[in-house]
Parts: structure tokens; sequence; C-alpha cells
């Protein structure tokens, strides 16, 4: 089935401690967007990729492009309000068949294996998350400020790229817009849908804050 | 106060992919655990430091000590069955005043002002540990393996060092052994006690799989 990857990227550059959004932060000498859609890219140069971005930086990153010779072909569609309306545009952009994968524009280390059992099982079930599980404990933080320990071993991190049939993911994105939803999979979930949990890789790191640019360094250049 | 920090070391390494303990893993010339008690020792040199280690693995680190001409001065006593029993040992080493760290032996890249930060509000309030928000999407896993999606924000991630006032963590450590006991946090939560939560750093990460080592390795040649 035709696969698709809509690339959200809505990052404005506050936590990074610096003014530039930081998905056009470079890594190994390249923004880290470049890094991302370069990855998907290799692993299966039919994909059809599509890049989601605020309207105001859609500019820039043609200059980047061009600076930087990116010539992987990708469609750009206009960020939303939060993440939802965004993943919401660049689903406009597809038809009503096939698998898509959505992606965090600021995760280029998505191992191809991972990518791989993300949409085999999407096809075979209708979605699939890559979960991890944690290293550190929790604790759960309540309303009024208070604590509690929680056991670590009953939850697992979610990653991207969290991938659907797109005819499923579009139904469940026709939702009204709810606080509740943090990721895809709790979309697709409101929707009445079950996703599927298969295993991430660790190195699949959000870059956030400025030490995850170390480490997303040497996992590019290794 | 008199400061004292525990560090337990129970990697028997079976989840790196190779024999030897996780603690005894060398990164930038030097076994993990030596750069995890240089970093206490290098934030006051005054500090009691107590390893826990598995009886069999003495020998080994000794060993070490001597090839790595770690001379950093500090005390070994032998591990439990679990984290808690381990604990529960080192804490016996030390008189019943003064503020106890409890640290991982596998995360040496603790920043000083987050030490310094749990020693200080322990002293103040009782205990402190260092936590940090999520990074990536949460889902809780019931016992039929079903999941779902849970608000991030509603967790943070706890690091070590966990830090209390001596008294009342050995008085929380009489309470009989109980598999909720994921953390000192949690121990010390069960015998009534409230610990206050303090900023944690990213970079603290616990060494656990085969990346965490080159992450850690650019951390502690920085």
């Amino acid at each position: 089935m035709k696969r698709y990857a809509i690339i959200v990227a809505g990052g404005k550059g506050t936590r990074m401690g610096n003014d530039i959004p930081k998905q056009f932060i470079e890594i190994a000498g390249k923004p880290i967007l470049a890094h991302t859609i370069e990855n998907f890219y290799r692993f299966d140069p039919n994909i059809d990729l599509i890049i989601v971005l605020p309207q105001n930086q859609q500019e820039y990153w043609k200059r980047l492009c061009s600076i930087h010779r990116i010539t992987i072909p990708h469609l750009v569609v206009k960020g939303g309000e939060t993440r939802f309306h965004s993943v919401l545009n660049g689903l406009s952009l597809i038809p009503d068949e096939g698998i898509v994968a959505i992606h965090d524009g600021v995760r280029p280390l998505t191992a191809h294996r991972v990518i791989e059992n993300c949409f085999h099982v999407a096809e075979e079930k209708g979605g699939a998350i890559p979960v991890l599980p944690l290293t550190d404990s929790l604790r759960q933080i309540f309303p009024d400020k208070s604590s509690k320990a929680v056991n670590r071993t009953a939850f697992v991190a979610v990653q991207t790229p969290q991938t659907f049939r797109v005819e499923e993911i579009k139904k469940a994105y026709k939702l009204p817009y709810n606080d509740t939803f943090t990721d895809d999979a709790s979309v697709y979930e409101a929707a009445g849908y079950i996703p599927e949990l298969v295993e991430g890789n660790r190195e699949n790191l959000k870059i956030t804050l400025p030490v995850d640019l170390a480490i997303a360094e040497i996992g590019l250049k290794e």
C-alpha cells in the first residue's frame, strides 16, 4: 500500500535558549529537519513526504534547502494552532487510501526497523506506535501539587512515527479538538480504534533541550 | 550537617549485551562507577562515600581501583537481594544524624547544582528528589495488555540522588519490604513523609543500554 509520512515541525525555539526554531538547528552539518526527512527518504525513496511548518518559517526553510542542497522531494503545508491542527493540515493533502506515518520533525534518529515495523503493523492491524520502557522512576503530580510514586513498569514512553491506515486516522481527526489529544494515538483511540504497540529505539530522542543536540550529533555521525 | 552518599551499584550486566556489570564498563578511560564517585567527591571532598556492591564483585572493584589509581576514600558494603536491601545495608554503616544522598552507581553525570539542591532542601524539609518533565508521550499498560494514553504533564521522571535526613530515611527503611518500593522516595513516602521535588538535570541519565554509553561519553568528555 502507498506510504506517506507527515513530518510535523512546529517548534518556535523557545526552550533551546536561542531564537532559531529547533527544527532548523544544524547538527552534523545540516538542519535537524533535513536529517529527519533524509532518514525517511533513505528508508523508502518512494515514500510521499509532507512537512508541516509554520507559515512564517516556510521561506526560511526554502532558503535552507537551497543552501544545503536538500533535493529530497517533499510537500510543505502550513502548521495550525496546535499539533492536532497541524496534523489535520498534513492529512488534508493525502488521499483516503494507504498508510501514513506521523512523525516529529525533531526526531532524526528513528531506526529503519522501527519505521518498517510501524508501517507493517499499521497495514495489518490499523495503527502502530513505537514505545519504550521507562528507565527513570515515575511520579504522578496532582492538581494540589502533591505527588505520589507510581509503578513505572505499568507505563511506556511513546515515540513517533505513529503510523495508521489513512482512512482510519482521517476519520479520527474529524473529532472535535480536545486537549486530552496529546499525540496521534490518543486521537485514534478517541475514535474507538486500538493502536498496536511496537518496540521503539532508544536513540530516537525528541530534540527538546540543548543537551539533546550533543546526543543527536553523535548518533548522526555514527 | 554531615553529608553522606550511598552509591548503589547492583548491575549484573545482562541488558548491556556483555558480561561485565554495567557499573564497571569504561567510558572516557574509567569505569562508570569511578566517574560517579568522583563526581560526588568533586562536589564535596568531605562527603562520606559508601558504595554498595554485590559481594562477588568487590575483589574486581578493588583491582579496578588499583589499575585506575582511584584513591577517593570510600567504604564498600555488600549488596542485598533487591535494591531495597542494598540501600538498607548502606544505611547500616552510617550514624543516625546528617543528610544522606542515595544515588545510582550508573548515573555519572549529575550536575553539582542538583546535588547541592537535594542536600539543601533535604536538610530544610526532610527529603528531596530530582525530577524532570517527560519529553515523550506516556501510555499506561493494563494487566490485560491493553493500554491507554495518559496526560504526560501529570507525571515527572524521577532521578537520583534521592536525599533525606538520615534519621527519617532509616525509620522508613525499617518498614517490611514491599514490591511497590520502586525507589527511595516510595519507601520514604510509605513511612508517612513527603519528599520535596527539585529540578533534575537532563544529562543525569541512568546508563542502562549500549546507546547510553555513547551519550554518557560525550557528557563526561565535556
